[in-house]
């Protein structure tokens, strides 16, 4: 924990890249981040069904918060007097906080936005808040996260592109005073939000607005909200170019193994998304066989382990058979197994792609990563 | 593991008393048990909420598997292919089934019982089945366990005393039935139950019946079921002193703590209960502070650990206000850490009781554990 130490500037170095894909770290107050790199999603101050010792043995780095749902429960200000989100839920290595942008638009109620902010009732109790760039950012300092994400508009989908280019004209005026409100220390920085829907021409403009803002990295939002993976390839082929090379980009919300690897070969560095552990609790499996469910009655009598050949215990430890046993028992152990072995599958992938970078053969290691998806179990 | 060396044999030794009290140590095919022993439960083949890995930390070395649950998921036949049931679930020390005949009459639907078994419908898929003392038998050899337990009917309470007898007399014979039926090699060993209700006489002839057949172990059942503490205690008083000196004797489905601590007191041997484990699921520990409930709003800002003293991770790594927090947002690793503290503090109580009782001092042991129960949290 660096926290015991002298604090680290927060930075960014490219170790290789190869086509457009790049490997790099990423260092922050609490530590470095090889990328690309996956977030597992802490939603509420925990990586669900999951002990914080095993998501770090699967190679994960850092986590991602969920500032709307912390806000909630326990609040912010409960969190701050706990010494922070790392202490508070035992994880002392690094931390993304969004912004809660996000989550006002998918889980709140009674959503109200004016320049100054989203007015909403809470899902949980139906009390009223107020999330604006300063409120979230106050919250994400308070969470002491090690990249906060400025405040942005999520940009429903599909709409007009006039609707598009307001909504993310508002992304930047709300983005200017995110960076404003920011007030992390050494090692901690402020991500702004690329929006602009599926316009070539909007993610330009937004692209232009935050590298004027001066923010140390980048992410791509607006997409992963069902547009599909074509359309999604499709933005991000005319979007990653226009992002300065030398400052992580970061796709969030995204996405299946696939969509991981088409985006690190269009030069995506960070990804975050609740697929494996959500699938995890509902027998969905994914392995470098591709995605398999072990609710399927096939497994009922497969004595094999998840995947002999991984090196995480619970895909190498436990049959099939017994997932099945475990899912069709409704046993909470079969979540907590396959939320471990779905997140080590997501961090066994990125290893590869950061490896395949570096050694400048990752058109061959996509290429045959896909085969064996495809192939599945009956080779 | 034992499997992969010379199986011993099923042995009992005592090594130490003090009062009715007894400390010992049982062997088995899959390794020796220290007693007073406290089994975890696994019903399903798992303990619910639990890494197996998490459980043997705890100390404990022996599980407990139902029968009822097993033989209808996922089959005894189908766990007999993967290898017996410590294979299935992971667990290479000892295991312990029950007969089926508890749960029958607690889960089951339209049960028929006859001098042959007990004819009843699955709560799973209403599929009907017959369990006879031969047919519990076959089923636990095919689980492989280490110890098997006779299949008795369980007596309603309360109920008339000729009701109490003549269940218990035909518990006796199946008792020579599951004898005749138990097929276990080297290290497995199978048990008899006492049954009687709160009648003495009728325990006496219960005991004097299962001498008779020579049982290697001795069980209390029909107790726990509703009758109370200080009955249960009453009942103890008279039974525990009629049963053979030289034999592990274990009081079925108990209980708390104090429970423990008294039956203990009271020459008891062995136990097993899904207490810790369902109650830390639903936000109760079991500590040195006696019982505590984690949802209470008390500890939203309580930043001390668990039980700072625990050597248990979960106990002493995590805060009552993160407990407070995870059972509030009914997140998944609320059971896991609380299922794991529970046992863990049930393996300490045990650690606990036997010391004392090799020391010679486990009047003292009591008293103190009894009022650190009662003081609480505000010493």
């Amino acid at each position: 924990m660096s926290e015991d130490n002298l604090p680290q500037d927060f930075s960014f170095k490219l170790f290789a890249t190869d086509g457009h894909a790049r490997a790099g770290e990423i260092t922050t107050a609490h530590g470095t981040i090889q990328t690309p790199a996956f977030m597992p999603v802490g939603t509420a101050a925990t990586v669900k069904a999951m002990m914080v010792e095993h998501v770090y043995a699967t190679g994960a780095e850092i986590l991602l918060g969920n500032t709307y749902h912390l806000m909630l429960r326990p609040t912010a200000e409960r969190i701050h007097t706990f010494g922070g989100l790392h202490k508070f839920m035992n994880w002392p290595h690094p931390i993304l906080t969004d912004s809660g942008g996000f989550q006002v638009m998918s889980l709140a109620k009674l959503r109200k936005i004016t320049e100054e902010g989203v007015k909403f009732q809470s899902h949980i109790d139906g009390s009223t808040h107020m999330l604006t760039p300063e409120r979230s950012m106050e919250i994400q300092a308070l969470l002491n996260s090690d990249i906060q994400m400025a405040f942005d508009e999520c940009t429903p989908f599909p709409c007009e592109k006039t609707e598009a280019e307001s909504s993310m004209e508002l992304s930047m005026r709300w983005a200017v005073r995110s960076k404003n409100a920011f007030s992390g220390g050494p090692g901690q920085a402020i991500f702004g939000i690329v929006q602009g829907s599926v316009h070539e021409d909007l993610r330009a403009r937004s692209i232009k607005a935050l590298v004027d803002i001066d923010f140390p990295g980048l992410a791509i939002g607006g997409l992963a909200v069902g547009e599909g993976q074509e359309e999604m390839l499709r933005v991000l082929d005319f979007t990653v170019p226009l992002m300065p090379h030398d400052r992580p980009r970061y796709l969030m919300g995204v996405g299946t193994p696939e969509d991981l690897l088409l985006s690190c070969l269009r030069g995506v560095d960070m990804f975050d998304c609740v697929m494996p552990t959500r699938s995890g609790r509902h027998g969905q499996a994914f392995t470098r066989y591709g995605k398999i469910n072990l609710s399927n009655a096939r497994f009922a009598d497969d004595a094999t382990p998840l995947d002999p050949q991984s090196t995480c215990p619970a895909a190498n430890s436990y049959s099939r058979a017994y997932y099945h046993h475990l899912f069709k028992s409704k046993e909470i152990l079969g979540a907590m197994l396959l939320s471990w072995a779905n997140i080590h599958y997501y961090q066994d992938l990125m290893r590869g792609v950061r490896d395949a970078i570096k050694a400048g053969t990752f058109d061959d290691f996509a290429t045959e990563t896909r085969e064996n998806w495809k192939r599945g179990l009956d080779r």
